[in-house]
């Protein structure tokens, strides 16, 4: 295990109507959907965005999710995701995550999800330098 | 504009809890999926997986969708999609959709989608012989 | 029919992962998701949220969907919704939509939905003075 | 703990396009969607539909949730999902899942999800007498 990285990205924006159920509060399933988007806003923080990995023929592939909710979110709450690399392999890293009202800073769920890299034919392959990095810097 | 074929697909199922929203009906945009799940079952009861297509090196975009909503679904209601082709062209044809409870036979939404058929690489291109069937015979 | 009203809301934000499909590109459903969060948009941006009407006993419900592809979106693309009230009546209304790239200003889709206003107990109703000031003011 | 019942509940389906993302793949979130499903035919399936828990002022909220992934999933795979109550408590449960390629039987993702019974002002309650029967017979 690598070092690990205190890089934390934040994204922040308002919950979409569709993202509510008959319960009146985000679909349990829309966290995951959060934390790609945190994921997407890390890489393109880092100044490294995910598509040009995609493009250098590697894929990040999700192997685990955990979600753990305290508190739902509801339509147009403006709601802040916090991501950051809990751990650091060579095939693979874990992200970590926290779901909070953006005004109050309440927490309303945490999570992680574990990542292999991949190539576009399926292979396990060695984290490209480029995200190496993300562990170390 | 060639010859409508009369055949009719259905596809029966239960609405599914994420698939509602805090109004406590099916989300308006779930019915944009079912339409394309009828268009799956109508591949598949013809004969021809839309993954064959794919597999050909084609697919069929979808260039616009009209949907029109009479009655909501709710939760877990049985509900029927039934869908035929409305018109058929050289390089693209039109579904037309029809939601009903499968118990009642009470029509809830109706709509069409049009398509046209293009190559991986995003050249619109003449519907290959065993989809232009779909519109003779 | 009522005045129309040019005010024109935008939002902008990037294309998710989750909203692409196997052919690498925004899955269709989802212009109809964004069309609600331009709405959402409009509804802030006029200083009026969504949620207040819905607090005082009201429901604009989607009676019809219109959306015509011009252009894919595609993974990460930053993507501007427009909005604006084409039709204003009694008891709903017409928005209008169109969605660009944000830094080329191409268009890649447009669209309209039909409105009616309902109480929560689903009965067609009069719309609320501060939503009719939409088509006026 | 309380005794743990053995009766598995088994949906099969077929993979909807909407569900794939631009790796070819079902996306990852579709798992929750349709562990979800699972539960609602297990409920079914054992003669008590959800959806009467929620009349008689119910709610089964989520508390956790867990996916391994195995393997991918792909458009019109017929896919079966199996669900069973793993652990039975006063005011909660955990069901686990086993999502497998219909045909080979070959599994495909695991998980589990735990879920506390709240009432529909959002207040803790012990299991109605239905539920806590699905533990012991």
């Amino acid at each position: 295990m690598a070092s690990v990285n205190p890089f934390v990205a934040e994204t922040t924006f308002n919950v979409r109507y569709a993202e509510t159920d008959m319960m009146g509060i985000v679909h349990h399933s829309c966290y995951i959907v959060y934390f790609e988007e945190a994921r997407s806003a890390y890489s393109r923080q880092r100044g490294r965005p995910y598509s040009e990995f995609q493009h250098l023929g590697y894929y990040l592939t999700v192997t685990e999710v955990n979600v753990r909710y305290a508190k739902p979110a509801v339509y147009d709450q403006q709601i802040t995701v916090r991501v950051w690399i809990a751990e650091m392999k060579s095939r693979g890293m874990t992200f970590q995550y926290e779901v909070v009202d953006t005004k109050t800073g309440e927490t309303l769920v945490t999570g992680y999800t574990k990542h292999v890299c991949i190539t576009h034919d399926g292979k396990v392959a060695v984290l490209p330098a480029l995200w190496r990095e993300w562990g170390t810097s």
